[in-house]
């Protein structure tokens, strides 16, 4: 029972790790713990539209283990284009060493199902991808761009960045964004090509 | 689609909902949403101390959702004492606001899960009770007892109000805890009686 604690206690720096958004009227940046809790909830509600097949619960469970890594690297944003293979396998490193806190048996758990989204090779990491990656974007759309003017992110960046994984994992929610993201180049909220 | 994303940044406020505790070695107090994600995370690493039949997606999707309605009623300390009922049903008001956001389906979905875990009746639902009153005791005794401090909770208090359901929900964990709330007594690192 200790482990468990101590695990869940580590767990609790996730609060503190800072990320390129906002939370919506708020004056301050969104930290990965309560994103997390956030696009659990996208998954959970975006079920209607996943591919037969995908296991709501699993997508759940792996949007909320993967950023844990983040409590030893911090965030990145993800239009960062450089470096992301160290930043791989920092991330790696980090979650080797939080997972270890538990009993072998969970921590195996949480590993695999780490690696499974971070290999995005299934249609459950797949549909967590489309998830992880559309939530910041839903939030830059209701904050009139936020996060793409302050870090100078055109347009044709984050198409290019999130268009991909989104159309791999939900279609449906790509043809919703693709329209948005359109409105919002008209509106001029990106940054700079 | 356009419902799931009203849906899902509706959520967003509750990122602003702020709870009695503090993050451990933050300057501020934690929100009900990275709350919500610390104790699904719990409940996870838990799995091993449930009874048998207790379906721990289940217990996570219940966390995840518990919480939703201090959107428009904000949090109350655990330890208060009066007006639960009023707050209850409150809470009740503001779950069917904000689940009624989503297509009947989903909303019924969350909704069945919001009230299980209110009755406390089912296994899962006494799995999820004691993953959700164990968080803030297991911050309390990293924190020396800072909410019970700041509030004036005595141990008396505390024991009363989570040890029957965490025992409930899941023995082992209460055994441990109980033994900690000894030992943070006589430590000192509780308000008066």
């Amino acid at each position: 029972m200790q482990r468990i604690v101590d695990f869940v206690l580590e767990l609790d720096k996730l609060k503190g790790v800072t990320r390129a958004t906002r939370p919506i009227g708020l004056d301050r940046y969104e930290n990965s713990a309560e994103h997390s809790w956030q696009i659990a909830m996208l998954a959970a509600s975006l079920a209607p539209y996943a591919e037969s097949g995908v296991d709501i619960q699993r997508v759940i469970a792996m949007l909320l283990v993967h950023d844990i890594g983040e409590i030893d690297t911090g965030d990145t944003i993800v239009y960062a284009e450089e470096g992301a293979a160290e930043r791989k396998s920092a991330e790696r490193v980090a979650v080797q060493r939080i997972f270890g806190l538990l009993p072998a048996e969970q921590a195996g758990k949480f590993m695999a199902l780490w690696q499974e989204f971070e290999d995005a090779a299934t249609p459950d990491a797949r549909f967590a991808h489309a998830a992880d990656r559309a939530m910041p974007v839903l939030l830059n759309l209701a904050n009139n761009g936020q996060s793409w003017r302050e870090n100078g992110i055109s347009h044709a960046r984050v198409v290019r960045r999130i268009g991909p994984p989104i159309q791999a994992g939900c279609p449906a929610l790509w043809a919703y964004l693709e329209a948005r993201l359109d409105d919002a180049q008209h509106r001029g909220w990106f940054g700079a090509a």
